[in-house]
């Protein structure tokens, strides 16, 4: 059996450890004779994996206590919707606009009440992350919305916006423990597991207590009111258990791996293979302004759309899958969340250099 | 390796063979290198999962063409919204109250319009089928909802409830694919797989295409529209991809036994054996009224509250496990869903009658 090195943007790699041991735990679980998938979710056995999986993301962030951990369903696209009916009292909301998921946000945000963009990169396709450090946010706004890294464009915010004392609400799919995260300066943050932590069908919120209410917008379902889920510690009904069982192990192996500080060093220096390499070839360029640069998400482009298909359907023959990049993007996408070994970047960088000495050199030729 | 027999009402018994072959694709789905947790949803080999996963349950359900398939999440509690959402068009609903779960789909109806309740087994604990075969429907209300199989009480409805020409709307949960079920006879049914089909976090919904409509209620998330999710083939966003895949493995598993009916016969047999032993025991008692009995969720009781707990934890030690009741109703409880073999039920009723003849006679010393 060959691992291929596995680019995807997400679902994306899984650390083979954790998926070793999932693979000898399917049909006995610990003893119990049965997998996780078949544990009833009421189980001790299974509150002990829910509570230690909580137990050891709190440990990994030092989650102050009064922030809640909530595993739900319905991915960041249901979690546009759950802020506003949960947060936005006042009808009113500041969004960042700094990609393709946080205007989508914005925009399911503001069939809630009123989105104000406060700052958007929209002008230049998303290339850069706008300048936040003096927002214009209206004194009634209920929170500020932003993306934390944007996976389709790989860019980041490396330093957070100024919220100017209301929650900040961080939509962190693409970059969740990446490295460690400041969560007390953080309202809300939340993001799809399929990135960086574990399966799709888990969605990870955390949450200040204060803005666990039932004062609801008219008409939130009760399964999308954060008080549902935070009353019950996530098992107001069946939870995604297998799902969150694979996030547990991964916060085990982040935690064998040296914790938050090891992973951002992990996926710095995994980032700084494939950007210098990106700032030397004369074939690829980066596509996003350098200070921006996504660590998990590295765009990038060669000088023609037909020499990228090219690029991409060799890399995927020599085992170096998914790096189209997103489908209304174009060029490629090398996702290189935690889980990716440094010899997968090294490898890939292997295999450019090689593919640009095949190519002949457009620019001396032009 | 000693796998139990697992009498959990839910999540539940998966077959052996679909968890084995899972563990054994793990790491390594076909040849891609990649297990299927880790693999994009947009990857021409998750879409052949999902399109081979749909056009399973159709053949085996014998689908319409006019009824659409969708993999959802949030189990069917976020359904008991979603459902008057998308479909009280004039605010009003008829609901029949079965059960603790068509009660709470009622009570969160009534949070979106009228929930008239126009039948009801409240007054003797849901111990039984009200009579559905005459009721009285509002003649504005959009929809008739009820719940097929109670699996708290372990009742069922084995005939469909006469909704009037209006579109009859099921929770199947318990049953689903238990038998053979007449798509065309409902306007949408719909499931947690984690009964009878998969893992935790996937819920199917089957829906005929006119109910699915842009017009939902004010207020109403963009995922939590059915249209949202038609007309994406349920990859609007990131499935719990690898929950689908464990159900495709399922619908396999079903065809390889010979289809529904053939499930329906295996079924049949199992409760038969549990029934035929309660009615003769002396000792323990089955809970609801005899001809409505659930084939999935056999409720008994023994003489008293302490033999049942005493009953439940030798059970356990005998490897037979999850046969408490549920929290709110005492007892004993065995789910004998699809994937729980006949040798299963038959070493229960050998444990119950082994363990009837250790404990005193109350009937002839009281």
């Amino acid at each position: 059996m060959a691992r291929t090195y596995n680019f995807s943007a997400g679902p994306a790699v899984l650390p083979e450890a954790v998926l070793a041991e999932a693979a000898q735990e399917m049909l006995d679980y610990q003893g119990s004779g049965m997998s996780v998938m078949e544990m009833s979710h009421r189980s001790g056995m299974f509150e002990g994996i829910v509570a230690a999986a909580e137990a050891d993301l709190r440990a990994l962030l030092s989650i102050p206590e009064n922030y809640r951990v909530l595993f739900l369903q319905g991915g960041a696209s249901q979690q546009f919707a759950m802020i506003p009916m949960n947060l936005m009292k006042s009808k009113k909301a500041a969004y960042i606009v700094s990609g393709e998921w946080s205007k989508k946000a914005c925009e399911e945000g503001a069939r809630f009440g009123e989105a104000v963009v406060v700052a958007s990169s929209a002008d230049r396709t998303f290339s850069y992350v706008p300048d936040c450090s003096d927002l214009s946010i209206p004194a009634d706004a209920d929170y500020l919305h932003f993306c934390e890294n944007n996976t389709i464009y790989g860019t980041r915010f490396s330093r957070l916006p100024e919220p100017g004392g209301r929650p900040l609400v961080a939509d962190m799919s693409s970059c969740f423990l990446s490295a460690p995260h400041a969560v007390e300066k953080y309202g809300l943050m939340y993001g799809g597991a399929q990135k960086n932590i574990g399966p799709a069908g888990v969605t990870i919120v955390i949450i200040r207590e204060d803005l666990i209410t039932s004062d609801c917008l008219p008409g939130t379902p009760t399964m999308l009111k954060y008080k549902t889920h935070a009353d019950a510690a996530s098992l107001y009904n069946t939870p995604p258990a297998y799902g969150i069982y694979i996030c547990g192990k991964v916060f085990r192996w982040i935690m064998g791996m040296g914790g938050l500080s090891a992973m951002q060093a992990h996926n710095e220096k995994k980032a700084a293979i494939l950007y210098d390499y990106l700032d030397e070839s004369a074939l690829f360029s980066g596509s996003v302004q350098e200070a921006d640069r996504s660590l998990m998400n590295v765009c990038f482009r060669s000088t023609s759309p037909e020499v990228d298909a090219r690029f991409i359907k060799e890399a995927k023959a020599a085992g170096l899958d998914n790096l189209k990049g997103y489908r209304t993007v174009g060029g490629m996408r090398a996702s290189i969340y935690n889980a990716m070994p440094i010899a997968g970047v090294e490898r890939l960088v292997e295999f450019m250099r090689d593919f640009e000495k095949g190519v002949p050199c457009t620019t001396t030729t032009a």
